[in-house]
């Protein structure tokens, strides 16, 4: 990557989502073309872009809302991708078989072929997040996506908390970390719990582009949504969708309360700089590491 | 550690160092003393805090500043450690046997017994820490360390950029992550990088504490050491030592440029309730991570 694009344009999608399918599709092929015409090379989208973030309840209903890999669904961004020349990052809801879901990022070249895609791996379950009902833990390993600006560690949402996934990207040569998220607030929280969280979040993903020394991009969902069951008052997903360099340092933030279409210059050229000094793969004690592959250790 | 002490009153002494040992060891016994008295139960000290940071260049004459685990360098600190029935983290430079030597980390118990020593195992070199020169990478593992405040995960400063090393320490049930450092600035890097260093050091022992869901404490020294090659300007140590909370959170920050000894309150009870809603040991891929044991998989 460092030959072919020193500095790449990437763009962040943070939007709101309704019910209308159809319309979250139309609004977002608006943005991915504002973000072409803003000269973005890869677009990065939101968790589930094309619906409500619907894993606050468990309902077998929801399943109506998957889709094929390989479908009228995902080929809109295929000829998204083809039409304006740009890489895209998609994050859909698969319908694999009868009884079978994941959770996955499909991503697509410029040409608008499919680069690769990227199911899951560590699936949520907290209140208002029943995504263990809904996804079956992704089955194609962690593994970066080779695409023509570079190979993407595209991970998603819950995986951020685990250094392990980033790691695991870094080591077979991605060069951007990325992650489509969807993550919020319950209203009632407290609001010092709310910028605690928020921050951990930002926090923890930072902390993969220090350690590993590349970029990384979160973008998350924005507004509220409520929860169909009425149990709890809904997700406020908080937005603040960032680009960090890799040294962790912020290169763009999204604000927390409403859509944005952003276009950050990302130098890739840094990476490498950065590595020079703070060679950190080149210390890694592979032999006191064999305890990561266990549960538990106590 | 929850049910025994709840809150842990945790002191971080942050000092300069000069070539005179035998007054820095005065100026840090007043210091330990000092933390006792506000309340203190959990001393910790910076990385090799009995003499200057003297890694700045390479010097056979250096060795002879090394000291036996059972000597009465360290038997100075298990006797503080008993007369003030405090727990004591220190970091000494290690004399193992002629030509080979530590970077290791000594905990005295609030009895004055020795609760147990962790040798650093990921060890620097760069342009002024030439530390491979003195010390052989650790051979104890990555342990915790068991006290009668709890089990404390003692590591070491360069340890402090790898998740596998505080992942380790909490699969083995650490209930605190623990950093004594010595890190700084060269004077002639321009002010925005010094900056993009030092939170990026920040960064990602908070990124620990997120993905862990335990504190981490750091304890680094302050100030400016001369290059005894004059080869360079030396190192400017940045201090900013800190505790931060189960979510990163940060609960004390200690100045860039001068001394200080804190006593913190860490609420221990924090732990628990953060995992119970970030359980984030619940969802580990296990069966991916393989790949982490290897050096690179490209």
């Amino acid at each position: 990557m460092t030959d072919k694009t020193p500095i790449i344009k990437v763009a962040l999608i943070q939007q709101k989502k309704t019910a209308d399918i159809a319309d979250n599709r139309r609004r977002l092929t608006e943005e991915i073309i504002k973000a072409a015409q803003m000269g973005a090379q890869l677009i990065v989208n939101q968790e589930l872009h094309d619906s409500l973030y619907f894993c606050q309840n468990e309902d077998v209903e929801t399943f109506d809302l998957a889709v094929e890999l390989d479908s009228s669904a995902t080929g809109v961004y295929s000829q998204l991708a083809k039409n304006l020349g740009v890489v895209i990052v998609t994050s859909m809801f698969e319908r694999r078989a009868a009884g079978l879901y994941h959770n996955t990022a499909i991503v697509f070249d410029s040409d608008g072929s499919e680069a690769g895609c990227y199911r899951k791996t560590h699936i949520p379950d907290d209140p208002g997040f029943y995504e263990k009902f809904y996804f079956t833990p992704g089955d194609l390993g962690i593994k970066p996506i080779e695409t023509s600006l570079g190979k993407l560690g595209v991970l998603v949402c819950w995986d951020q908390w685990y250094p392990e996934a980033a790691r695991l990207m870094a080591l077979q040569g991605a060069e951007l970390l990325i992650y489509p998220t969807a993550i919020g607030w319950q209203d009632t929280d407290p609001e010092d719990e709310k910028q605690r969280q928020r921050e951990a979040w930002t926090t923890v993903q930072r902390g993969h582009a220090v350690a590993n020394g590349i970029p990384v991009i979160a973008v998350n969902r924005v507004g509220h949504e409520d929860d169909p069951s009425g149990v709890s008052d809904g997700i406020t997903f908080w937005g603040s969708s960032f680009i960090a360099g890799p040294q962790g340092e912020i290169l763009h933030k999204s604000p927390d309360d409403r859509e944005e279409t952003a276009v950050v210059e990302v130098d890739m050229r840094r990476s490498e700089n950065v590595r020079r000094w703070w060679p950190f793969l080149r210390d890694r004690r592979i032999d006191l590491y064999d305890g990561l592959t266990k549960r538990y250790l106590d």
